[in-house]
């Protein structure tokens, strides 16, 4: 079917389009240096959300808001039945870039609207979605609206998490419009596939233009915190310490080393790490760091997992700290529908595009779906691997091409039987 | 001398008065938790100096302020000529304790009283001196006060810092009514001893009452900025990272390395370290940290620094990072007066005490009085080492046997040809 469809007169979207609509979206929450701030359910939010919901309308299609503010606008099919459907989310971090999530979203309008310009009313009905919360920068956790959309928390359990400003998620969902009817957990779509930048730079340096995502690594989040001796750094001579700084250096050290020693896809940082008092002079008796292991190998992350924490008891012994943990959070590997990973790749193929197989090492909405239905994502290339950041950019080209491929997916999964 | 005036009938302290003293100045800034937040030219700093101020003017000692703020109160001597000097300084750090500074001011204080109690007039003038803003809580540098009474920087440039709160030094010394008329730099004494806590563990766990300090360690402050590349922690493949986070760890675990190399009084420390964004699942690309270098042998100390920005180029290259350097201060060795250090530790010994000759690792004011005259410091024990902290203590036998062993200096440098 997808050759099919390729062949001379098949369909493409309007990349033009597209261009304009990322960009009108992105001055909603501009931070003038090319960046877009907007933190989930703020009044950016609210704008951000009324511009995609009056631009699904125009396309005259069935827009659902549910109970966590998830919306789902679906192009109705020749038969009845669930939709198969893509999306992602508008939410973004405070120093976001304009790409993201809002790439998955309007690249499935796009999608969707030229699907109706051409005239075509596929087999199965169509949806694009987005859910609310995916970044997690104002309401923790991450992929929240996926999460309680695929019924892994209570609609009640998220009304009652708190913002980083002292939000209630609940009150802010009623107070910019967005506490819908339509019920959690949601209605399992007949299949789900979400086109997103890369945020890495495995497609860009290998000259790749579509990446077919396999699945979403495993994540293994910690805090420590270490308690050492606040000291004086002149009269404490080196035998004497308990330094926690300096054993929050070490595991950051033996991190690094225990990631590159499993090699494969392990990954482990440090990025977070406060040290108290924080002072030039002070031998610091306080440091709080994180952990963030991910690896697609269950098995391998938790060997990760056991390595790092024997390293930890060996750096808190030797240095006479005590260390307190807490895990901050845990999702094991996803791995995506063979049918779909292989749709998306040689639907990419078909195109001619250079497309490369690869995981997530980010977590995104189409795991949360994974557990409703058949599930798969379509990468594009990140310029230098950089996201989250203002400086986050995906060519034209790039983005022209990843959803001529989202069209021709999804109209793969409306007319087959998968 | 020192001998003749222990032997029977020889004057002594009167420790409950002083530690009263220490009382009820530490209450002065009460922290409510057994420490004392006095920071240079607050309010609390003009209480404490008002209170100070009153004690030196009811034992009729000549008061005089000059244009820093430095306070120094005379009790003439049978001739003229310069007074042996003690002192110390009363300003605290935001999380300071009683102890510190106040010790060596109220314990000198308690000298002069005692000598006056005694109906001794020595041969020569003896003050009691207390500095400005030693320890650079509010106003950097650290020792200003004592620097502009030793010619060190010009009383003008003083005014123009800048302090941590936006205040400009000179309105404040103006505000707080310690803009004195005495001329700084200031008259050369004829000696100086300085009485202290050692703020670290040395003297306790050898079981030692009184140190006789023998100089004051060098000092090589250095704050290093590392520019690496902010990615995300899941998609970003270790071996595509410039991790500054990392970088900075590397270089905390380098310098504990080459600090335990060069072993003798050799210390590094990494007191403070702040990574940008600062969060769990991004990659650093910032790294601000400083390096605190200190040793009693200048030569060991520059072999140290050259080791560490070795280190620190190494780590960079293989990282891919970039380093910008800022000095922060960079202080010689200060050996203290030979026949200063001599007394002090015999003067002790004759008392029966076990005394330590050791060097500070603190910078303290007698290293800028050194520069006009001869000096040196007593030191005694501080619990666990611990100092700059609530939980800051001296035991009241200590604080007697460290104001005896100074009244007794004082004594000796005021009689002898010293």
């Amino acid at each position: 079917m997808v050759r099919g469809v390729v062949d001379g007169g098949a369909p493409r979207i309007d990349a033009a389009r597209l261009l304009s609509r990322l960009e009108e979206l992105g001055r909603i929450g501009d931070t003038q240096d090319g960046g877009c701030s907007r933190l989930a359910l703020s009044d950016e939010d609210r704008q951000g959300r009324d511009l995609v919901v009056t631009w699904m309308r125009d396309l005259d299609l069935d827009v659902s808001i549910d109970k966590i503010g998830n919306v789902v606008a679906v192009l109705p099919g020749r038969e009845d039945g669930p939709p198969v459907m893509c999306g992602s989310h508008i939410d973004t971090v405070a120093t976001g870039g304009i790409y993201d999530g809002n790439l998955g979203v309007l690249g499935g309008l796009e999608v969707l609207e030229t699907i109706v310009t051409e005239g075509i009313t596929p087999h199965r009905a169509m949806a694009v979605a987005f859910f609310t919360d995916e970044e997690g920068a104002r309401f923790a956790p991450v992929m929240l609206g996926s999460l309680v959309y695929a019924g892994g928390m209570s609609v009640e359990d998220a009304y009652d998490l708190v913002g980083i400003d002292g939000a209630r998620l609940g009150e802010e969902l009623k107070r910019i419009g967005y506490l819908g009817a339509a019920p959690c957990p949601g209605l399992a779509p007949h299949a789900y596939v979400e086109m997103h930048i890369e945020q890495g730079p495995v497609l860009e340096s290998h000259g790749d233009m579509i990446g077919a995502v396999t699945g979403v690594q495993g994540i293994s989040w910690q805090e420590l915190v270490l308690t050492g001796q606040l000291n004086h750094a002149g009269t404490t001579p080196m035998a004497y310490r308990h330094d926690a700084g300096f054993a929050a250096a070490a595991i950051a050290v033996a991190a690094r080393d225990i990631a590159t020693g499993l090699g494969g896809d392990q990954v482990a940082t440090v990025g977070k790490c406060d040290l108290g008092p924080d002072l030039v002079n002070v031998v610091a008796g306080k440091a709080a760091l994180t952990l963030d292991l991910r690896n697609t190998d269950g098995l391998v992350l938790a060997d990760a997992e056991r390595q790092i924490a024997e390293a930890v008891d060996q750096i808190a012994t030797k240095e006479g700290i005590s260390v307190a943990r807490r895990q901050l959070a845990r999702f094991k590997p996803v791995d995506f529908d063979a049918r779909v990973v292989d749709l998306v790749e040689s639907t990419a193929r078909a195109h001619g595009y250079r497309v490369r197989r690869l995981p997530s090492g980010a977590g995104h909405d189409a795991q949360m779906l994974s557990r409703l239905c058949p599930a798969g994502m379509v990468f594009v290339p990140s310029r230098a691997g950089i996201s989250h950041n203002p400086a986050e950019f995906t060519t034209p080209e790039q983005i022209e091409a990843g959803a001529n491929v989202l069209l021709d997916v999804m109209l793969g999964l409306a007319e087959d039987d998968l």
